[in-house]
């Protein structure tokens, strides 16, 4: 059994975890440094626990606490009750979803576990938009990739917006973080991983007679929004794999490029 | 050779097509009604005017004057210049692309017309978030789609947001509106295209077997990111159709959905 706190300042000190959530650039900072992430929303909170964060505080409305009572009961952790408007006045906006949690960061898995247990994985580099980071997570988990590794420059997927475009795919889909850019792309071809720089360049191969789907372990390099891959991550790679492109257009969102090449490497 | 005229008073009313552009609900009635959309920055507004929207007026700060003059000059509408301080005071936000043209809207083609003139369409029903129409426009142009048709609950193509994500896209793909629903559905399998219900339901054939490439005139049908597809309109469709999904993962958002569906439909 939890504790159910009702709280009536917003400035209570165990709220800590919740203040300032509409500050992008300090909840980036603070969030990896004192090791928590939010989950919003009744479903999302009950995926990160399923999926084995432990639940630090809760945050939530009267209204929210019979849905949320046997997430409270199982976490054993404190659940403090606030009137929407007060906990307004906490996090900086109107919790839509009712519900939050503060979870506590796990150990990411080493890139070589990871890898040793994977035939499809994607590799993300300096890609730093919270939503096409969540974006490409939900679509790595709906198409079957085995596994997301990011560069060292990549956003946090456990970041509140990535989560929720992800709808919790950010928890299912295993990943972890290379320490060395763009080097530690030589670990994955020495793991077995045909490593495919996708890119819109005219030059590169067409993904469909790249033929991802009949190499027995691949890697998809992606490129962040406006810059593309570097020329070096691109060096690193075994070939370059292109989308076509039609009428003159110069590329792809990252996040729909990445759903095709997906689906082209996990088609039976 | 257009007028530039320097304005001081926020609340001039020459201004009146760009005051409350962050108000969505308003600007939604407004734009289509007076029949204008706001185009924002060099690029977007380069390119609605080489797709043939004449421009209404221009509001840009006096630092952008030189990059905007030939656009200016072509364009033989009144730009109304402004330091970037009071331009926000009529437009709600800071416009950090420097530059916005009111433009104005020009009738849409026919249905029939549109359909006779291509072969991969792609027909959107109730999908009204602005950045999902965007990010379909951009993928459509990018993948080779021929046009787009929208239900009649469709969300606006010009409106700011989905012009944006659509980088522009919105003026180089033909789209139309259908007015009746689903029954406007007849018209397209009668123009000889065979439609496909995208839905990630089990007990549809999954989109490889259907071999969309394959048929000679196809038409893609999405739904919206929360209901999907109505039944209604499946019922007017020849085949469902779906992406298969793993892990137990309901469905892709509408957006990668439509990204692997034309890459599907449109590859040699
Ligand atoms: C918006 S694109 C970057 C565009 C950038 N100007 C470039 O030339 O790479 C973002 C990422 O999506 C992927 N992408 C987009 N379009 C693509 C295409 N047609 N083929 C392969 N990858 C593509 C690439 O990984 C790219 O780095
Ligand atoms: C987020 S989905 C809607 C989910 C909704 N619960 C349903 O069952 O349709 C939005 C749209 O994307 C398309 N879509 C998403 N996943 C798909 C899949 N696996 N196969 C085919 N279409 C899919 C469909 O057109 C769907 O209407």
């Amino acid at each position: 059994m939890a504790d159910i706190i009702t709280v009536r300042d917003p400035h209570d000190p165990r709220l800590s975890d919740f203040t300032g959530l509409t500050d992008v650039e300090l909840r980036r900072r603070r969030e990896p440094a004192e090791g928590l992430f939010i989950a919003e929303g009744e479903k999302v909170i009950r995926r990160a626990a399923r999926a084995g964060y432990p639940t630090r505080a809760m945050l939530l409305s009267e209204k929210w606490l019979p849905a949320m009572r046997d997430v409270i009961d199982a976490s054993g952790a404190p659940a403090y009750v606030m009137p929407p408007e007060l906990a307004e006045q906490v996090t900086g906006y109107h919790v839509h979803r009712g519900a939050l949690a503060s979870m506590g960061r796990t150990p990411l898995p080493e890139p070589e576990a990871l890898l040793a247990a994977a035939r499809r994985v994607v590799i993300m580099e300096a890609v730093n938009d919270h939503t096409n980071i969540g974006a490409i997570f939900r679509s790595a988990a709906a198409l079957g990739m085995d596994g997301v590794l990011l560069s060292p420059s990549c956003a946090d997927p456990l970041y509140r917006r990535s989560v929720k475009v992800s709808m919790g795919a950010v928890f299912s889909v295993p990943y972890a973080r290379l320490t060395t850019w763009p080097h530690g792309l030589a670990a994955v071809r020495e793991a077995g991983f045909r490593v495919l720089a996708l890119t819109p360049e005219e030059s590169a191969l067409p993904l469909e007679a790249a033929g991802p789907h009949r190499l027995p372990r691949v890697a998809l390099l992606l490129g962040a929004e406006g810059d593309g891959l570097s020329e070096r991550a691109m060096r690193e790679a075994d070939a370059r794999v292109r989308i076509p492109m039609a009428h003159g257009v110069d590329s792809l969102n990252v996040g729909a490029a990445a759903a095709v090449a997906f689906y082209a490497a996990t088609r039976a």
